[in-house]
């Protein structure tokens, strides 16, 4: 972990809020950026990343007493349960202990090698997940909070949010998914899930918001067929968004790592 | 346990999906039907049931040995650790085997008295929360489960049918949420979320699939104010697609418990 040069935590409270997608497009931005990247997926019972990334079936090796981690590209290697798997529909029966022992060999056994940045996606809540990550990790810049914009979803991303406090993790900013859609047939602006409630919230307890992002079932499509969108659909305005807040990110965590200094 | 004819986890590999939506309005639908009903939140990071149905501040009673639950109506009680805590963004940062200990109380200490129908609603994937309550709980019915259609869910949702297969737990139906949006504007049927992934997975797997259940915004809104939907949208199309896979659920709960006999 100490060749790593940045540690970014996906987070939310919430499960269903996009996470993983937005774990996946953060680092294969940065790694576009020509950074050399690595993402960490320790949801034990859910690893979607395999699947965003079309990386099903490609087996991961063992070389002497480290774990060799799939590329993705050059500059993008990814490890994952999902990628330890027999099948999609194996589950992981697994308790908090042997969940912790998992995330200890991901971080301790895995050969990442020199990176500029390791990006986690943890799965949803305040319990063993993110606890192991953050107390095995040593020390992460800090955590990328994920809300939709829905009372529902805040309500559970507040208790994140205090979650980071408590752990002395910054809170580097909030991503608002899932906000508004634009009917793709006559264009009117429906707020299915509402929006503006992750925008509110970050003012609310004084963290970074950095943007919002569009409901759009073009990026459901290349999630299901695993072709990262900030990669694939450059021009659209919903890649173009997570670009944006992706810059944003990486602005506040210089600036908090000036004030550090 | 034992005054408690029916036992129904609502389950999902995936958080988001809607379980707590689907399982507050399945436990209001079964009290509509005038049967005494508990409904039991064992989400501990995430609770969302005190705000589906606008509990919030309604504190717990303990009399003598035994945790009073909150009364919604007449035949309806509610446990969950949302109504144990101070506030909305208190973070319960907990680890599996206080989780555990958390779901055992609930199970032993809290006075359901009678009941026709227990529903639980369980966080998502396949861990110590749904491992405890199914151990905890006795003989259960069976699970519902619930999915949305695109296939980033459906490969989590594969895993919690094979976790259910493997613990023995019969899987009651698939319920299909977020399935296709009507514009409000326009009436254009748009696929967000695309339709008929979680229909096509039950096919596969040889469970029922109990319907589909649309992407509403007045659904949202009414989860956000605490409103039931089955109960204050009694005419919407998107209540009656609810009504509709809670009767198929309990013809399949029958024809599974006369088979049993």
């Amino acid at each position: 972990m100490e060749n790593i040069k940045h540690k970014l935590l996906v987070l939310s409270g919430k499960g269903g809020v996009g996470k993983s997608t937005i774990a996946v497009n953060l680092a294969v931005w940065l790694s576009m950026q020509g950074k050399k990247v690595g993402l960490l997926d320790i949801d034990i019972h859910g690893p979607s990343i395999p699947k965003l990334l079309n990386l099903n079936g490609k087996g991961v090796q063992v070389l002497g007493d480290k774990i060799k981690p799939i590329l993705y590209s050059n500059t993008l290697k990814i490890m994952s349960i999902g990628l330890l798997l027999p099948d999609d529909s194996s589950a992981v029966i697994w308790r908090g202990p042997m969940k912790h022992n998992l995330i200890k060999q991901f971080t301790s056994e895995v050969d990442w090698g020199q990176l500029d940045y390791l990006v986690v996606d943890s799965p949803p809540g305040t319990g063993d997940e993110p606890l192991s990550i953050i107390q095995l990790i040593g020390n992460a810049d800090g955590a990328v909070v994920v809300t939709t914009p829905q009372q529902v979803s805040i309500v559970d991303v507040k208790k994140c949010i205090t979650f980071c406090r408590q752990l002395n993790l910054p809170v580097l900013g909030v991503i608002e998914n899932m906000s508004g859609f634009v009917c793709p047939q006559c264009n009117s602006k429906i707020e299915i899930f509402k929006s503006k409630g992750g925008e509110q919230m970050a003012g609310e307890y004084n963290v970074p918001f950095l943007g919002s992002i569009p409901i759009d079932s073009d990026l459901v499509s290349a999630c299901d067929s695993g072709k990262p969108f900030v990669q694939f659909n450059t021009q659209s305005p919903t890649a173009q968004a997570l670009c944006l807040a992706f810059s944003s990110l990486l602005k506040t965590e210089k600036t908090q790592s000036n004030k550090e200094k």
